[in-house]
């Protein structure tokens, strides 16, 4: 596995394999690399010649008083685990190569990126899409592969693609879970193990929210109030930012359940903030 | 000469031409073309095997008072001498081709893009922005050229492309002008005979602006105060947006003139807006 950490390099890279017709497949991370990551890993090499990884936590994306700091980082674990993934390019950049002296450029997707977690985040989606845009424009990919539980993310870069006419397919994998449900996430490395105990209670909303709805609720409102009772009576120390019940193209919340619907949710356990999610069909 | 219209139809193209090793020359414009656009498709034909040409009317980059409506567009004079020129291909897009329903993507250069015109026009370059990088996605150029009369639009341009990583290489070209310095540009065709007379004001506000640096005026507010004064003597109905004296690449004001400057003026003369500017080395 070759490990490249200059953007100029990987352009060059990237540009001879495209003239010589091979097929790139991309997935991009902040590394802490887990089973999630892996299925896109695995996807990429079934459908792709070279398949590249980036690591890099992007700065922009996180709020002022977020856990960019804080956020896990342990290169020389993330590089085994690509490698024995069968990864052929680690890209590594520095901060100081993605966004060096007097950057100005922002990529903002309007609409889509103040529902959901953009309305607690609100320049997160702006600093996905201008980070995301970036690394296809350096790793020239065919396929990029992204993970459903950041479901609001993949719907953003999506429409980013198709509205910038970036030559980019995108494919978005189903959400890998652990045994009691709970979303892979770099971010469960911050739980203890009650805290991972109770973390439990995102899928398990979810799951009644499949439920209610299997059993004939219609009232999106009523799942949602359910919902947000069963997480404040198992674990009331949990702060939840939202839970909602939106379509899944659009992100706008639905009254009434009558097609597909995006059930979302996210909340505080400790200094975790977690996000899940689930389609269900009516 | 090859007529595109369909997006899709400019894309497949581009790509085969690229897997070819053809070399890609473009010019984006707005249509009416003058002898300013003629220098750049001839730059274009040098240096590359296929030269391409846009012409879209950009609906983002007008304001809602300015004018988009009544913007000069005469199709097949231009299609005429685009293909006397030696233009392989005249990419001529729909506005729905590029802004189909739900369009929401936007780019913004902050900073360089709220100075000089952008201060007049506060959503102007996010909508030059924007559609030079779906145009580059589209049209996937080896090497695009722009004119410096529109001098901040070349800086905004360079800045994306190099913050975008944009595998596009940005060639400027000197100003294009009438015999009595007037420079080239499609609004001049909104000027009666007299008021195209007038327009030598622009030009020659701004050779006094080089005669007075020359003559050791260093004081940037002199200078701009002595451009003011001869076009309010000269054109008093004239309305003047700036009279600016700024750094080339940060087009930040200046106040000693101790290095180059981009002497840059913009004014209303009946219903056109003009701009033109001067590099002036000390």
């Amino acid at each position: 596995m070759k490990v490249i950490r200059s953007v100029k390099e990987m352009c060059a890279y990237a540009q001879v394999k495209r003239r010589e017709g091979k097929k790139i497949g991309f997935v991009p991370t902040m590394g802490a690399l887990h089973s999630g990551h892996l299925s896109l890993i695995n996807k990429a090499r079934k459908e792709s010649d070279v398949v590249v990884i980036s690591i890099f936590v992007n700065p922009i994306q996180f709020g002022p008083k977020e856990d960019f700091r804080r956020y896990p980082r342990n290169f020389s674990e993330d590089r085994r685990i690509a490698e024995k993934a069968g990864v052929d390019v680690l890209f590594f950049p520095s901060t100081q190569g993605i966004y060096p002296q007097g950057y100005c450029t922002y990529i903002r997707v309007e609409g889509l990126s103040n529902k959901l977690c953009g309305a607690f985040r609100p320049t997160h989606f702006q600093g996905v899409a201008t980070v995301v845009a970036k690394l296809f424009n350096i790793v020239q990919p065919d396929i990029a592969y992204f993970g459903q539980k950041d479901f609001q993310q993949v719907v953003i870069i999506k429409r980013m693609v198709e509205d910038l006419n970036i030559p980019v397919k995108i494919k978005s994998l189903p959400i890998v879970r652990e045994k009691d449900g709970l979303a892979m996430s770099s971010r469960n490395r911050y739980l203890n193990k009650q805290e991972r105990e109770k973390a439990r209670i995102l899928f398990q909303s979810l799951q009644l929210a499949r439920r209610l709805v299997e059993g004939g609720e219609r009232r999106a409102e009523a799942v949602a109030r359910q919902m947000k009772r069963v997480i404040r009576e198992r674990v009331p120390e949990a702060r939840i930012d939202y839970v909602s019940i939106v379509d899944p193209k659009s992100l706008e919340e639905v009254s009434k359940i009558k097609k597909k619907v995006l059930v979302a949710v996210a909340l505080w356990i400790g200094k975790a903030r977690l996000i899940d999610n689930m389609l269900i069909k009516v």
